[in-house]
């Protein structure tokens, strides 16, 4: 079966155009906290075709913002495609020889089903009602999308940060269905540091009288104050100081001088206004709720009984891991924890570490080191496995 | 003449007991805007007796939430002096030999004129109508302090973080009346990063509808969620990722399991919520946005034509810096970038980087080398200065 090509129709408000693959009450999600989500729905982008033998699909992951919208322009936001460096027609990530694959996660706010989505067993938005789901809800949402499209394996998974999350969960729990596994600039675990900034975020939405109790459809309003404020805290986490320094320095913000008052002075200032202003023109609050706890909550050695390698025993799956120097939410150490339990378990790993000033937001952008690393990655594994025309 | 030691009367609403000096229509201060503050009041504390000599003065200046109580129990919150692990009689700051001084910097809230004062020419409180302040502001209204109480030349200036701003201030505009100089866990410009992470604090508490434009306290309203998230964002900065990780980790708050919702589930969660919930019990709002922005608008070598040398030509005043290896609020690079500008201006200087997992905070923490070196320093400061009984 080859991945469905119509879109399917389209009934809730806050879904943009995208395939949408509905799952009744015969397709229960079962999730972590031992709640069921059904009936529910996958929203996600395709690229490319899929091979006769099934056997190119690579699947993307996003990351706590991100959309399925990986290389095409943003319907939201007009923008290109989140990872359109990197994805697409003769790119690393060839869709002339890909299928390529990216859903919207289980939560999320982009046309999947999320806090803002419509609760059928009440007809109003599901609100902070929708049960709190996992990185690992999020890949089980996944595999019955890859199921629906037909695909037993995946030539690849890959994924940064949150997405790097997605594809360590599913070379642990589906290790015959990933070939090849590329978590990027990502964690086994959200460290205590990063639950604070989170913890930071949320408490900013939800101090936002907007935020309503959760309820802020209903009441017509939406927080957008505090949800900017989240997005400035985090913003601050995906850079580097050296980046910073590097692109604003002290400078002043179209002014000569100082203006001793509480508008934006420095360029650093504007800049970080603008990115919370802008990300509440495309994000719902209660979904960056729900994204921001389930990376809190993802520890893959707690869920194999505290050992990070028992989560890989066995696995044929090939890794390759990529984290940056300057990336101080998920510093190369959080990489290289994983590459020694992946050692520990056998596993075929490579791992490379990239110089740059850039900060965790590096994985998002032009990096030739990492699109080296990812290609010849790629062309190896293929190799390796005997599918030269994907080498 | 000594220090007066009788409590000057005290007519406004939010100022605790401390002495305090007024200073009328013929002692305006003249701040950096161009603009004048007059009458206006600073509040302090002193410890220890002023010697005949008048030679062993010690000014310690507090750093972005701390106020004059360095050395007493705090009359708000009833803890401990905030440097009290330092400072008292037989300590390290020895107070039966030292004559210790620690006023409220202006914009404080504690007693020294700040937003929540009454404006004289309103009758109202000032809110954002008060002048925005700068360090050299502050360290102007010190030098009238220190006039006040007859006294020529300080034996020392100390302080951390925004102390350790002024106490630079102090060494470069009034460099014949220091002999000594301890900046510790500071810079001499605030980065391009920590304008950001005090961005995000202006912002939450301006988000809060409680803040009221600035006129939280004629509204009989206080933007207690804003200003608690600005704290905790802000206490991030002043700890490590090491030292969370070790005294939180990932550990649940009082619960065996995760509650998949979104009260504080871990450890790090409840502290944090913790921190900003006692911290506006403790503090104005505004106050918050002054000190953030004095902070912000530091730059030394800004003020002195770009060249940080040149705010120390010729001085004699001699230097110890103290650095903490997990500083990321002032990494150890930004006390080197000052160490160079003194060599560079023939200074006395010595340097000290402490290793410790505390991070910013260490400098407040019972840090045994910090300990060693300010005693060292100062002992051997009072022998080069003929001043045998001080060593």
């Amino acid at each position: 079966m080859a991945a469905p090509r119509v879109r399917t129709s389209n009934n809730e408000a806050n879904e943009p155009t995208s395939l949408v693959v509905r799952f009744g009450p015969d397709h229960p999600l079962r999730l972590d906290s031992g709640k069921t989500l059904s009936p529910f729905q996958i929203a996600y982008q395709t690229y490319g075709t899929l091979n006769e033998a099934r056997s190119n699909a690579v699947l993307i992951c996003h990351a706590l913002t991100g959309d399925q919208h990986v290389a095409n322009p943003n319907p939201v936001t007009g923008k290109p495609g989140w990872w359109e460096v990197l994805i697409g027609p003769g790119k690393i990530i060839d869709t002339d020889r890909f299928f390529v694959i990216c859903s919207n996660v289980i939560g999320g706010c982009l046309g999947s089903t999320g806090p803002a989505s419509i609760n059928p067993h009440t007809g109003k938005p599901w609100g902070l009602d929708l049960p709190v789901v996992t990185i690992r809800d999020m890949v089980r949402a996944q595999v019955m999308l890859v199921d629906h499209l037909g695909i037993d394996r995946l030539f690849s998974v890959i994924g940064g940060s949150m997405g790097g999350m997605q594809v360590l969960e599913w070379a642990a729990s589906y290790p015959e269905r990933v070939l090849t596994a590329l978590p990027i600039a990502t964690g086994a675990r959200h460290s205590s540091q990063n639950i604070a900034f989170h913890e930071v975020g949320r408490q900013a939405v939800m101090a936002d009288p907007d935020w309503c109790g959760g309820r802020y459809i209903e009441a017509g309003k939406r927080p957008e104050k505090g949800l900017a404020v989240a997005r400035m805290a985090a913003h601050i986490t995906y850079l580097s100081e050296a980046a910073l320094h590097r692109k604003f320095g002290r400078n002043l913000q179209d002014r000569e001088a100082l203006t001793f008052g509480f508008d934006a002075d420095f360029q650093i200032e504007s800049y970080l206004r603008h990115q919370g202003m802008s990300f509440v023109d495309r994000f719902d609050a209660n979904s960056y709720l729900y994204m921001t706890r389930a990376m809190d909550y993802f520890d893959l050695a707690a869920d194999h009984g505290g050992r990070l390698a028992d989560a890989f025993t066995g696995t044929k799956t090939r890794f390759c891991l990529v984290s940056f120097t300057s990336d101080w939410l998920f510093p190369t150490e959080e990489s290289r924890t994983i590459v020694h339990a992946l050692n520990a378990a056998g596993a075929s790993v490579s791992f490379v570490e990239i110089e740059t000033d850039r900060g965790h937001d590096a994985f998002l952008l032009d990096e030739p080191e990492m699109f080296a690393a990812v290609s010849g990655f790629l062309r190896s594994a293929a190799r390796a496995r005997g599918l030269e025309e994907l080498a």
